[in-house]
């Protein structure tokens, strides 16, 4: 769908999901400081929800593709030539972010699936979009191949990140690193719709001029900064809640917090000293 | 050997190879949460017969490459030019093979060798493949070219996930992955040559047809995805069998997986712990 | 500011910068072995103060970069055109630092900011003036694009290494390799601009001849050398200072930092050992 | 010096390193299995006169460059033209290996400086040699950058896994990686001697012939397995040695070597537990 909506549509999706995900990750982090059997299991139940969310979307996802009325309503091949190969890339995307769906759901229900599978399922699905992506925008104009490639470099860092996280689970920092990388897919997915595809009938945008090509690189580095402006706030929010509803304990989440955050990184990677 | 055959043998071989991987990985995982000592060298009598198979076909596949009618018949350079080069690259990723497989035997065999020096050739060997397949597809039409390309993700993927393996040993998800992309790699040889070498007579394709390349592309996510499913239904039935099996202590193995698994990629890491 | 003053000054800058940290990060290192409480408190007030410093410096340059008289004064689009989009991209990058150093104050003020954010950041931030460099630099003539690339990689060094402090924080080697770069960085700039801007009306350098490349390349390399020289002065002067001035506890200096070096990564890596 | 003897030289000193480091390193890992103290203290002894060796020929390297009769005997710029950059370019390696030889020196002679220091500055001066290598070969014909390049993949994979050996010190399996690509240095500079410059008058190659270029690269995978073949035997060898040499050890050193290399990245990883 080469337009503003279907641009609009996934920009929306991924800011949803990083927005949730700035608020989902400190507040599993502030806990983690506490009593952590009880917790573990409603965060168990939350990422079982979140999955089940994200399969029921790549689902929908993949028949909206399929299904439009100009889509290829699963014809993959016809008379000599491949039917609307742009439907089925788009729902070759959705496909993966459902497989990644089910495995985390798998994880978290079924008890003899070895954590991070889940984690490397995501990150090949993140890889599969870049790579798509990547032969997507062969043979167009200078400012429409300039502005996808750098969310390819978006999905790459966003994919390594994740695949870390398989070595490294449950460390906030490379978590809020995912979240600001995804607030910022979302977002750059809206500002590729109003550039490429203009709305309220503003001028398009000249492809083959340098300064835009410089306006867009320097515009994807404020993207990232809003980003990371937006996981800022929400971090704090989710802190200033927990302080609020839970005053009498409040000494101790900040005690322990700064006493433990000194090595955090270490026990992530380190994280049986916690059981012992 | 550029024709159906040679594409088709190997692509069987790499298939084979990843479900035999996809059933001893999780049987592995499944047997270290009990008794060790006694299962491990099992464990390392198979890792024997499987590195001694390993070595036996990639000599099989040598001696194949060089005496096979229009082969070279071990002649390197005849009459000023060099002889059947196609054939004695074969042969070189065959050799590679088999150290490799030399390598595993006596990691196993000989107890003063240093654990991951195994998984350290193996994945020189699958760089060594990369190399070769890298300055082999020079100079070809585009879609000869962006298959072989794609097989080029698989290896330096599997590459980098074999040498992680030399520092976090044992860990589970790490030789899950690597058995998906050998069984990718299978099938992918299979899908070569039924594109380059259409059989039953099939038209073929056209190689510098645009809509050909990106349904490749995406044919190979597709791939990968099957070989997920395959490592998954697996992996399922190795859990099921051994539940079967181990009815008394069926309970048992679930808990204790479960108890453990949430810090399995860290003990992985830190294998230190059990020992202690 | 393409001219001698605007490679000069942010040349300089660097330059401070890496030499504060050759010298604040092995006072810090001789420190670590000694009583910790006492120390890190004077530590991160330190951090704090460095953060606040690189804060104000940076909201200096971005408002010398757009109120400069031939700056954009805050204007981005004008009549159909791009303002200045030069000094736009320099306030960007300077812009990222302020943030970083937001976030480094932040990360010592506010105790329930985890650790490692800001290292992120700062890779973040050093990874944006990499990538606005790297479409800086296109159509430009050979000598200038050679010159400028060297500096990227410098950049991507630097980012990799801090993103590497993430997980290994305190980890005296990254720290002191940083601080090379960064030195290099700094006197790279100054390089740039006696090459691209001879000042006291030297001739310009033929910017295609392929000899010029060559020894500019070699040169990078000097310089290189010429960081790790000052680095090493620095850090045996802080040495030799701290002998002095403690001469009472100096056989227990050398003594517990021999006995503890020898497994400093490692440490650097489990400093939870160090706590139990 | 761009002929036989230029590339021969260099190629023999390479070669003589890797042979020394084959049995250097497996002597190290076999000792380590027993009384620590006393070994460690010889083993530094070794290092430093190793360092002193590599600063000394370094030295001879840079003087033999710039004092051969058709060297620049220090004269960089004279009359508007660099001169004999080449032999620069050669100095300049050499002092970074000799700076690499002064690092390794003063880490182990003076306490104070941090172990992992002396690794990294021998990686940066791998990566310098490819760095200058890999601005060498420009416009040149297909083959000879071909050879070259080969090189440059050595270069890169040993800076890597040296870098790595800045957190995983003492780690058989990379020193022994490091052994192998050194030596794979060293035979191929003396491949690229005898295909660029023939000795015995024998006929130049075809410097554009497709052939050549893919005899080439398989070539460069037999020196890679030649390499492989000498450390392993230099490893059995030292192995035969130090069993013949203390008899009544013998089962000790199998029994320990075995039961601890279970788990031997692991310790590489966390060597504190040895400590404990």
């Amino acid at each position: 769908m080469a337009n503003f909506k279907g641009h609009a549509l996934p920009g929306s999706f991924f800011l949803i999901v990083g927005l949730w995900w700035s608020i989902k990750y400190p507040f599993k982090y502030f806990h983690q400081k506490k009593k952590k059997d009880q917790l573990t299991r409603q965060y168990q139940r939350l990422e079982i929800i979140e999955a089940a969310i994200r399969l029921l979307f790549s689902i929908i996802g993949i028949l909206a593709e399929q299904f439009v009325p100009d889509g290829p309503h699963l014809h993959l091949y016809n008379d000599d030539h491949w039917v609307k190969l742009m439907n089925w890339q788009h729902s070759t995307m959705y496909l993966f972010f459902a497989a990644s769906g089910i495995i985390d759901m798998v994880t978290y229900l079924v008890t003899h699936v070895p954590l991070g599978v889940d984690r490397l399922v995501m990150a090949v699905a993140v890889l599969t979009e870049g790579l798509l992506f990547y032969y997507h925008v062969h043979n167009r104009p200078p400012l429409d191949q300039h502005i996808h490639f750098l969310l390819l470099y978006v999905l790459f860092a966003g994919a390594f990140s994740i695949f870390l996280e398989v070595i490294l689970r449950d460390n906030i920092v490379l978590e809020l690193f995912r979240t600001n990388l995804v607030i910022l897919q979302g977002t750059w997915f809206w500002q590729i719709a109003f550039v490429l595809f203009p709305p309220f009938g503003t001028p398009a945008w000249d492809q083959k001029d340098d300064h835009n090509l410089m306006f867009i690189t320097m515009c994807f580095c404020w993207h990232y900064l809003a980003a990371l402006c937006i996981v800022a706030t929400n971090y704090s929010l989710v802190y200033c809640l927990l302080t609020r509803l839970k005053r009498p304990k409040d000494g101790e989440i900040i005690g322990i917090s700064k006493l433990k955050s000194d090595y955090t990184c270490q026990t992530a990677l380190l994280n049986h000293s916690d059981e012992e």
